[in-house]
């Protein structure tokens, strides 16, 4: 019913098509997946900053590599987020992924299409500036869904 | 010294190489990190699983994608591993993933070799029984790291 009704929200049913075990899967379950791939987010991440923020000597290859990756997270994430995973162990999420499901499909479509656009830009850039101004437009749509999404 | 020390035994610099974050990183950092990437593996694999099994409708566009998303993520998991983390968190990582340094390699080499393979077995693939095979053998490295590198 509530597939359904996002579906219908989003005159879509791809939001969470990408996750067939769902049918299967118990709320804690979806939690501790969406948890563990926010990890390796966060993980791969810490390569991106450290890259621009000069803490790590730049390499195009592992910052391709790092972006590549977070990309096809990002491209699975909306799966992470089922219907009935807003309870059943502690989670930060909140109830606006459901309630404002357009809003927040807005927000992870960002995220997909600038992750996707930084590991483009990365394969064969010469030096950390040539990522420099997408990493700032990934970043932000990291901000963007943790400020409207996500307890502090 | 201990990275050196393997890097020596394994004539090899390359084990550890994906993880240009590991200076920066506590152990208890990597050990989340290295237990979230594998909550996305088992994740996917139910994917994976539930169509070999029939329990859920097999879709080669979809098993190819878990495919490749475990894929990329075996070719990241020997980061998750570095050689200060065996504590400082809950782990059920064995000491024989540092003192078998060579051993483990053998068995994450065989993880990202079988996952790639399973990956663009799928490709194309016109019904489940064309991945079976090849599931089997990525399953089985699997159980390969779990059986001799984890504990219980």
């Amino acid at each position: 019913m509530k597939h359904a009704l996002i579906a219908a929200l989003l005159g879509t049913s791809t939001l969470f098509a990408s996750a067939p075990a769902f049918a299967q899967a118990k709320p804690e379950d979806v939690i501790k997946y969406r948890q563990g791939l926010y990890q390796v987010v966060a993980w791969q991440n810490r390569t991106l900053g450290g890259m621009v923020k000069g803490q790590i000597p730049f390499n195009a290859a592992e910052f391709a590599r790092a972006a590549e990756l977070i990309a096809d997270l990002a491209a699975v994430a909306p799966g992470a987020f089922a219907p009935d995973s807003d309870k059943g162990a502690p989670t930060r999420a909140r109830p606006e992924i459901w309630s404002d499901a357009a809003g927040f499909k807005k927000v992870m479509d960002s995220f997909q299409a600038e992750s996707t656009k930084l590991a483009q830009v990365a394969k064969g850039a010469k030096d950390v500036d040539a990522v420099r101004g997408q990493y700032g437009a990934f970043i932000k749509t990291c901000g963007a869904c943790h400020d409207n999404f996500r307890t502090k």
